[in-house]
């Protein structure tokens, strides 16, 4: 079976290898990329889609959207993590081609109407295009096949706040919107993504089966090393971005729960995603009212870390 | 040693059951009970305070005190968990003596500044007889020897909503008060009384192990039983009180971590405690504010059991 997606990004160095794995993967068709600010602002983040793209020799279409949050402030990108050009500033070549003219809420709901109940929309970066596309046209709840989003902490905690994941915490208002949406959702969250640390031998493998992509996939996977190594002291990176993927074409190697997810908007727990298992009592039914999703709760981290390195070597 | 303790409670079948174990072990002198709102009203809590202890043939001041939150509404009592009379709805004696005239909060401030540096308060029900004692007389932050709350969840998720631990939730503010107030205080949470579980033989033994109060603990434990039965599918309790004393007298079977506590007060996470840990960065300083604190992220809790067991067998 072959997935249509969209791939709605901020790219971001684990943003890189997904859109390498959707560029590369058979069973994927790259129907296009949305792309959003967060691990950089937006302009940055659709250049290096862009580029991405023609370093695999594709032409694929990248359509702007949201360069701040919808409702609160914007936190500075983190270049720290990502580097100032979101690819760990390493020398990249001139992008040849051009963004589509498209907003990119306008991109996914032409395309999902174009071909209803087929395409699936996976989102890694904040969920403000997907929100925004809910707006303009909410009739994409019942003609998309299925969204699959990269963010959130049940169980793990966050990353940038002690209870937040970074691309909730960097649209709250929008992932309130997009994850109580009633569309079939499964959330990939850190609860899965810190299952899984790709060391620095599969990155060599990486870069070593891919060409001109492959390098700039393993200069900046060493900008980013160096920041779990620095933070968490591991060596090796969580590939967040690629685990969303994996979720789509391998679920068997993740174990989901079924049941009412609720954002947190504002307060100390601002950006949490809070879970309520589905037919689980509590002492108020307000946790237990919004439409049904899945969680990603546990996951073979292992395999699917030889699933990545297998799809890009 | 010796540990000299204010037990601030609000019994309830696990309450019950820690206290037995502050009159019994050798190592507690039981100064007083204070008594609040919670798993019952606050004047049956005060009633079954002063009879358990008549049960064990001992006088201990019992000092009434929160009959309703700081701030928010008072929810109705759990009487599908702990019975209406908070023991398990068994047919009870009647009390003989009558509560200390002080209230909860006076009696911690007189007890306390009566022997500065001595005294440590353990506190396993909804903290408003805390923070109202913060209120009238913030010295005995520096004069009290140190403060162990059972409360809270880290990892381990709620009991009554997603994300909440109900004596944090029961009353959120004074939580926020107690939790922060920068005395030297140990949280007692789920992450480690859910790893505790208390089977039907245990029981037995503490029940042919008592007089007369085992048979009330045994009595209500039947009932309790029941709860965690049907909501959890599980044949035994978690006594989550006793595991409070439990981190008193046998530090050793517990893993802790020292960080700031942020409670939050509003919201879609109202009574989540949120921690984060020493040193740890975040987007935000806003978590790393608070005094430092010790919360309990492991235990041994097969140890634990046998502890509490064989402290009143
Ligand atoms: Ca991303
Ligand atoms: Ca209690």
């Amino acid at each position: 079976m072959t997935h249509p997606i969209i791939f709605d990004t901020d790219p971001g160095v684990d943003d890189a290898q997904a859109i390498a794995i959707a560029l590369r993967h058979p069973a994927i068709e790259l129907l296009g990329m949305t792309t959003t600010f967060g691990n950089v602002d937006v302009a940055t983040a659709t250049h290096n889609a862009l580029l991405l793209a023609e370093l695999a020799g594709r032409e694929v279409p990248v359509a702007q959207g949201a360069a701040a949050p919808l409702v609160k402030p914007r936190h500075p990108a983190p270049a720290h993590i990502h580097g100032a050009n979101g690819l760990g500033d390493i020398a990249l070549p001139a992008v040849q081609g051009r963004a589509d003219p498209r907003s990119a809420a306008r991109f996914i709901i032409d395309t999902i109407n174009a071909r209803p109940g087929e395409v699936t929309l996976v989102a890694v970066g904040p969920l403000g295009n997907l929100a925004t596309a809910l707006q303009l046209d909410p009739t994409i709840i019942d003609k998309v096949k299925q969204v699959v989003v990269m963010g959130g902490s049940v169980r793990e905690g966050g990353n940038v706040t002690p209870v937040a994941e970074a691309n909730i915490f960097n649209d709250p208002h929008a992932a309130a919107r997009v994850l109580t949406a009633g569309w079939p959702l499964t959330l990939v969250g850190l609860d899965v993504t810190h299952r899984c640390v790709l060391a620095p031998g599969h990155m060599a493998r990486i870069a070593a089966g891919q060409d001109k992509l492959g390098e700039v996939l393993a200069g900046s996977y060493g900008f980013y090393r160096d920041f779990y190594q620095e933070m968490l002291g591991i060596d090796g990176c969580c590939p967040h971005d690629s685990c969303a993927l994996a979720w789509l074409i391998r679920p068997e190697l993740f174990t989901t729960a079924r049941g009412h997810l609720t954002v947190a908007t504002q307060g100390e727990a601002e950006g949490q995603t809070i879970f309520a298992p589905e037919n689980r009592g509590y002492i108020e039914p307000r946790w237990s009212r919004t439409p049904l999703a899945d969680v990603c709760l546990g996951v073979d981290g292992k395999a699917v870390v030889e699933w990545i390195t297998e799809t890009l070597a």
